[in-house]
């Protein structure tokens, strides 16, 4: 196996406000956070678009620092995407403040020739029917991980649906568990949707760490109690580019390899919130994720 | 050390509506929940009041096939604690609906002689006013394991801060913990908590697990995923007593046997949740709690 990572999803601008204060159209976008966080382990191979005008070589140079191979990042007329969200005191809620698709709304993903062959694909959260489009495009069917929101289930899930049926790995957080299966204990709405078609399902509860479904197992990963939350805006995505990477970069599927890869997300994904936006996550040294993985495995050791 | 664990707390009637249904007046009460969880490890020695005239032989019954010694269970002039409380749907809030404290609103626990000695003690959820009286009557000082609730922090906290002081490890919630400390953030909470006096803390989460912080450490023990809750009545106290019980059994109260005794008493707690009030923790078996110890220590394994 290679230890190529093919991700498509979005690049943006964010404007942040938290109880720590607040930045202006900042480099985010989901997968700007999985391209950084998975960038640590594996080949990352972006597809994604953005604004021809807007979009400065800085942020060309820092994704390029991270060895982010940006053929697939095209540049179209017109603006970047930008999204402006303001975070409740203790993080539980946020709310959407402004949200300016600009060139992401014609987003027509093209796979170059050499990001063909990837055996593992992370789709960012976009729209299905964009999912299944990249999908049809691959050569090989490669091990598809699927990240999605409420906002597909709610607008788009008969395509929702199709790509989760040719899905492996599905990565959605318990509120959107319960409303895909309709269930409130997640262990029931992980059985629904894994009769839904992925072998493997993820259910991410935030400061409450995430579960792994199988049909053969169930594991939960903690996450790192924090003494300090700047801004949680893309710490899923962190998480799960850093759970892809590592799967990419050791060349295996299996659910030990998925474990592991958890908490190498939940590493990431706990630096992503110490800083505004990628920030933090921008600055990230391996070195820092390896002592974050350590103290996750001694977090739930008995010794 | 002998495996004796002296439990002091309140013995109830419940009455309790969930999404699952409802119960009148079955029994209940911290102390009926720590000291049933506890006897699956350790001698429980049991301090608390009932009303003389409608505490029912079968409930005696009941406690004493658990092994659980009456020797202090005061039989009063009066009627029994009684509360009733219904719970939110998804089990996030619950609202109180009457509480009557007949006898226990004098409860002055009484310490039989043959109680002295004891290494552990556990102040369950009373007034602390009550809990210092205990620890003034113990002859030789034991181990103390204190459980409280936001109620006393509100109405009598320089008395809780006098039992924090003289407690080894406190057992809380998050709310709770935010509320004592004053800080969002738990890590920061427990820091400012452990300055406070005991040497170990542990901050409950519900579903979410718990984490345990002393000075040298930080320990989390994740839930049982259920995948039917019945009631979470007494949840908190199970796991209270289920730790306790173990440490006493062990006869150590090291950070490693805390540790595990947070395990075995997220196991005892989720069955707790199985059932109206005390109906599936009077039916556990030993079995059945050391089954959910190791699914629990699985749960956490990346094998």
């Amino acid at each position: 196996m290679n230890s190529n990572l093919l991700v498509v999803g979005s690049v943006a601008f964010d404007s942040l406000k938290t109880r720590a204060g607040n930045r202006d159209e900042i480099l985010g976008g989901a997968a700007t956070y999985i391209a950084m966080a998975a960038s640590h382990f594996a080949n990352v191979n972006l597809v994604a678009v953005v604004g021809k005008g807007d979009f400065a070589d800085e942020h060309v140079a820092l994704l390029e620092s991270k060895g982010v191979n940006l053929e697939g990042l095209e540049f179209a007329e017109g603006r970047t995407f930008r999204w402006a969200g303001a975070y409740a005191d203790d993080f539980s809620t946020r709310e959407t403040l402004d949200t300016q698709l600009g060139v992401f709304e014609h987003f027509d993903p093209k796979i170059p020739a050499a990001y063909q062959g990837a055996e593992i694909v992370l789709l960012g959260n976009i729209n299905p029917g964009v999912q299944l489009s990249v999908l049809d495009r691959l050569k090989e069917k490669p091990f598809v991980i699927t990240d999605t929101m409420n906002l597909w289930m709610n607008i788009a899930l008969e395509d929702l649906k199709k790509v989760i049926a040719r899905t492996d790995l599905l990565v959605i957080n318990d509120e959107e568990a319960v409303q895909l299966s309709g269930e409130l204990q997640i262990r029931v709405a992980a059985e629904k949707i894994l009769a839904m078609g992925p072998g493997a399902l993820i259910i991410k509860r935030g400061e409450h760490g995430a579960y792994l479904f199988t049909e053969e197992t169930m594991f939960f990963s903690p996450a790192v109690p924090l003494k300090e939350v700047i801004d949680p805006t893309g710490a899923g995505d962190s998480f799960a580019g850093g759970l892809a990477g590592y799967m990419a970069g050791e060349g295996k599927t299996d659910s030990s390899t998925i474990k592991k890869g958890m908490i190498f997300g939940t590493a990431v994904a706990s630096a992503t919130c110490e800083g505004f936006g990628t920030e933090k996550t921008a600055v990230l040294t391996k070195d820092e994720v390896l002592n974050r993985y350590y103290m996750l495995l001694n977090l739930v050791s008995t010794d």
